[in-house]
């Protein structure tokens, strides 16, 4: 079974918006097995769309659609899709109360115009929207399926998880099973030539691997008759994984993002941690503060741009802000210990750098930083060079600062850490 | 003349990164006046890429395909497309020589593979790339046209700004220019109260509105049969617009963002800034420091996330704190002030909230945020109700917290900032 997909919408052909749908979809495609080798891009015009469906029908055995589902007169994805099917469009009163609740429980009556988001081909299936107006659609029919869903993300991607997902599961019969194991701290070509056997392994169990930004995450599947036999399969890969890349991997939980892992071990050895930012200003703070809970953790934080704050704030020296400048060991040194000393905090990461696109020369280009961090009064500060613009620059360093915390509070505290695991 | 877009990478059939290059394409098209109906994402096969190919011609004059230029035996777009116009491929020397100088500079030896990189179908015109070791490829033949473009965004930008995009704008002939009103505060559909005459109008002018997280950019735009022409037409529209909504336009400069714009607002009238941060965390001062040269009027902030930093660092009083809670307006105007007096800057803007997912009571919901802004001693507080996830709350308070410095410094320093307009 192949499923391929169809976004609709002229916002999409002007650039208005980033097709961040498509990614979602195929990456939960491909995590259920599912193959797809083609996606679209089409406007709201229902010659256009009725031209593209019927190429995706010629090769593919399930379309997705998403986009075009609204109330009003440019939204035909529906209309569309049910003429190609010769399928009218029928009142569902059961969907058309569930749109005047949504609106009721806002304080809103429902417009005349929503009425036609209640319209369902007969004989299809509304699949209920939680989180929006607009029900999705599922239409089966001469081996063909039709799946279709709401444009918001913030709609899409609820209802393909908890309505799609198991129909795609139990439609394709293969039973897949994967882990995804997530590593920081070594580069994408290195792990390659650790893993590279794993990696080229034609077998039961693939291993494929995503580069992100500063991480790098590997997936391991296993097809199966039963979801028992696929975990058992990819039991022995991941444990080999972890055995030869060691705390470099630092989740196989899906879910859990690097600043989970750092507070997630915070928390396991009650530790509290501050920040002072340069260059990233506040971004590393946001960052740790993505994580709900962190309350616990994450008292203060500091923004020290000018040299009068990184001494009037967290107590740099303006003799080594002399000597050695703002961007420098030395200074990155006295920020991280200054600033766990002002808040108490058991752990300080800290961040001087150039992001440019201008302040570089000769000595210290645009790029170079120097992240601190400090564990209970030991400083460990490296030196980066970074490349691409500010923005790069700058989201290169929050990640590699996340990174060095780990690093950091791993060395002081292994014992405690891995006897959690 | 249009233009379809074909996207060549399994890595976007995997979902494993996010098609930003179609969101750019499409755009940079549209505010050139190139329609474009379609595009297609498929992977690294020839033979599907082929079977694309061939109905993507069969629609379009211009066909842009990025991604799939690289080295490997993977990539197979230049082959593919060559192919299809049934030419061969010739090693270009002068490219070659690039691409060895490429290495050079960066001290590494150019590998035997990256020939491969080098070849150019015959009769066809290689586009150079500073940025990368893949060129780009132009192939025009029985009134057709392929471009071939790097998938690396770094790489792909720079090479059509510089390279396809004259190239575009002299093969079809239409003159287009138009101007980018970017506004904030005011919700899309109070703006399409407003400007709905001007929004219907089908003329030679077209004003356009897209809606960004809290802001609405519109853009106007003409044909004409020369830039004059089309200058002359866009000219009243834009004033028109400036007229009707006021200080709520922030820009008329496509490349200035609305933290710029703040910024600007703090250099002209010879400001000084500073944040105090809650549930944002940092994220406020992380955009102010998006600006390169902001360092002349921010010199510091502070992530105050606990009841204890708030009373510590920035002086709120034990007693607001148990009266009101830290989520309250006079909890953030003590912030604000408090941030003013510490940091000795004139303008300060604080914010207090609830992001979620957990900590919302019946009384103090997720999505509640107070942002106080405090200018020469006089603090605004206001109180907002975001929907969505813990993401969203906190990036609508950081562009709502820009917005509101905003009015707060115009209201106050109105005279100077219009007269420097």
């Amino acid at each position: 079974m192949n499923a391929e997909l169809i976004f609709v919408g002229t916002e999409l052909l002007l650039g208005n918006i980033v097709n961040t749908n498509g990614a979602y979809l195929a990456e939960r495609l491909a995590a259920i097995g599912v193959d797809s080798y083609y996606q679209t891009v089409v406007g709201d015009n229902a010659e256009r769309l009725m031209s593209v469906l019927k190429i995706a029908f010629d090769r593919s055995d399930v379309v997705i659609l998403s986009g075009g589902l609204g109330p009003t007169q440019d939204d035909i994805t529906k209309e569309t899709v049910a003429e190609y099917f010769h399928k009218e469009l029928l009142l569902d009163e059961e969907i058309k109360a569930d749109i005047a609740a949504y609106f009721k429980k806002r304080g809103r009556e429902m417009a005349e115009n929503n009425i036609k988001q209640a319209m369902i081909p007969v004989g299809a299936k509304a699949l209920k929207n939680a989180n929006g107006t607009a029900p999705g659609v599922l239409i089966e029919e001469g081996g063909k399926v039709a799946i279709l869903l709401p444009g918001p993300p913030s709609e899409l991607k609820p209802l393909f998880a908890e309505q799609v997902e198991p129909f795609l599961k139990a439609k394709s019969g293969s039973i897949l099973y994967s882990v995804l194991v997530k590593v920081c701290g070594i580069s994408e070509s290195k792990i390659a030539e650790q893993l590279d056997d794993l990696i080229q392994m034609q077998g039961k169990v693939t291993v494929a691997p995503y580069a992100k930004l500063g991480e790098v995450h590997l997936r391991v599947t296993a097809k199966g008759n039963d979801e028992k036999e696929a975990k058992k399969a990819v039991k022995p890969i991941v444990k080999e994984i972890k055995s030869r890349l060691g705390s470099a991997v630092y989740t196989t939980h899906e879910e859990v993002t690097l600043e989970q892992a750092v507070v997630d071990l915070l928390l396991a050895n009650k530790l509290t941690v501050t920040t002072v930012e340069s260059c990233t200003g506040g971004l590393i703070a946001g960052r740790l503060i993505n994580v709900s809970g962190v309350s616990e953790v994450f008292k203060s934080g500091f923004v020290t741009y000018s040299n009068k704050a990184k001494k009037r704030i967290v107590g740099v020296k303006k003799l080594t802000l002399q000597k050695y400048g703002a961007v420098s060991t030395e200074t990155v040194l006295e920020m991280a210990r200054g600033a766990a000393i002002y808040s108490k905090a058991d752990v300080a990461v800290a961040v001087s750098g150039i992001a440019g696109p201008d302040g570089g020369t000769a000595e210290k280009p645009v790029g170079l930083v120097y992240i601190g961090c400090c564990v209970c009064g030991e400083v460990t500060v490296r030196e980066y060079h970074f490349s691409g613009n500010r923005e790069k620059v700058r989201q290169s360093t929050v990640t590699e600062a996340l990174i060095l915390m780990r690093d950091c509070i791993l060395k002081n505290y292994a014992e405690k850490t891995f006897k959690k695991e």
